[in-house]
């Protein structure tokens, strides 16, 4: 396990197994019992495709700290529906009209805006259905991921970011608007992905500090490598609209600091985010660190 | 108190004292805080309108249980940003395209289409969040409320109702099938009230089931109302559009079974509400009663 090319094959063999559970778990609970075609849609908007980088960050932490299973698998899987519902009603009309996600028409290019809507609506519903079942989570633990799911993805966290985003539509931002956006828009559903993941354990007060830390870096970098992405790879690579931000007139850090300034920032806020998991002083981090790689990975 | 004037008015008085506690808790829980006008326009959602039927049934139900005041009122405001969200949604352009909704102009009229968006998105999150805070409510409870909640908004009850009801637009549905689509369209919540109240105490099981049955009849008279009034009201009575369902061709009760047939059964209905209340054995019941004839009251 000393040899770069072994870790990065152990990490493989990682990520894709976690994938896989993902997968499957998500396939088991996002059932197709809501009527009138809604559950076909909703599996159609969360399955198959998609990078599940948010439930391996939450299922890698909760290894990290020793976390119970099914409690970090059902965390896993609510931060994956509210990232898939908020990618349905961002890709809607009256948001960015986006026709093509994952290599797929968007949800409402094959169900209808109304069905789009509804789709978005219930599985939000569904990610916090999900953390407080009869059985297998304990409710102190199932309230707290509710607490920290809620957070991040409501008015103050998720969806705040995305009005912010709204407003600067064209507007001359500066990097700490730029910032404040992108750590709501993304950054915080990112970070409660990692202390999700953390509250199915009971990692110490400096793990837990390090590990907000940890989550704070890894999804600003995320964004950056986003922005740099947008302009240097194309929509096959993408598997979704290529150069739409720019087409927008919207502030990217590629557009506020030019492209290799933007690269090097991402590898500053990725090596920032290797020093905090260092500093948790938890055992059993290298699949963060290796998924913090990946993240990076994108912009080379 | 017993005479019938004197119970309306205690009634009258149980009715104001609660809706005020749940707009005060209401503008204090939602506050302006989210960004870029997202707050300002979750509280002109939710503030200054409505008659908090859902949060009235909550504490009514909560107070026959003998359960606790922060909890219930919590619960109470969390199913009412349910509603709140479900009509931002509702309303916009490619759902039923309202403008006027409590005798003012709808979210997206007033903040655009993605704004109102957002504010559906957001409220949602937030109806959960209340219901798991740091303090105040036991996390038994409060993984309870948001199970019941959860089940009640989602796939399987209130989105899948609308699911089902765009289906069915120009339909010839039968009773049930009308049925069926509004017990999960308005049903679900109206149940979920009841039931999220009940928890905030410990009633016993013949009590619990009955309750069940309680909220079933209550939920599916309100309809049947509400199909009763969309024909014989005018807009400036219900703060929003007459006449919308038989112009979106649209099976209502009234267009099954006939305007009279239609108010008979909604007696029928409320009636059998009651009955389901005496049979609850529970000795503090009367508001609900009395919010079972507010209900029904709304037809003649």
């Amino acid at each position: 396990m000393n040899h770069p090319s072994d870790a990065l094959a152990h990490f493989e063999l990682w990520r894709s197994t976690h994938q896989a559970d993902v997968e499957r778990a998500l396939s088991t609970w996002v059932t197709a019992d809501a009527p009138a075609g809604l559950g076909e849609a909703m599996r159609y908007a969360v399955l198959d495709g998609g990078k599940r980088l948010r439930p391996l960050l939450v299922l890698g932490t909760s290894e990290a700290v020793g976390g119970g299973r099914e409690s970090a698998l059902r965390a896993a899987c609510a931060v994956e529906l509210i990232h898939a519902y908020s990618l349905v009603h961002d890709d809607m009309p009256c948001m960015d009209n986006d026709v093509l996600r994952r290599g797929k028409p968007t949800v409402h290019v094959q169900f209808g805006e109304a069905q789009a809507l509804l789709v978005g609506d219930a599985l939000q519903a569904l990610a916090f259905e999900l953390l407080v079942p009869e059985s297998g989570v304990e409710p102190q633990l199932g309230s707290t991921l509710c607490r920290l799911l809620a957070r991040a993805s409501g008015g103050q966290g998720m969806a705040g970011g995305q009005a912010v985003d709204l407003a600067s539509i064209g507007l001359a931002l500066d990097q700490t608007a730029l910032e404040h956006m992108h750590r709501l828009k993304t950054g915080a559903l990112l970070q409660a992905s990692v202390m999700m993941g953390a509250a199915c354990g009971a990692p110490d007060e400096n793990a837990t500090a390090e590990l907000q830390r940890f989550g704070a870096a890894l999804g600003l970098a995320f964004q950056v490598v986003d922005d740099v992405l947008d302009v240097t790879a194309d929509a096959a690579t993408l598997g979704k609209t290529a150069g739409k931000d720019a087409a927008a007139d919207k502030p990217t850090f590629v557009s506020l600091m030019g492209l290799e300034s933007a690269q090097a920032y991402a590898d500053r806020l990725l090596g920032q985010a290797h020093l905090a998991l260092q500093a948790t002083g938890l055992p059993r981090v290298s699949p963060l660190h290796a998924l913090t790689d990946w993240v990076g990975r994108r912009t080379h």
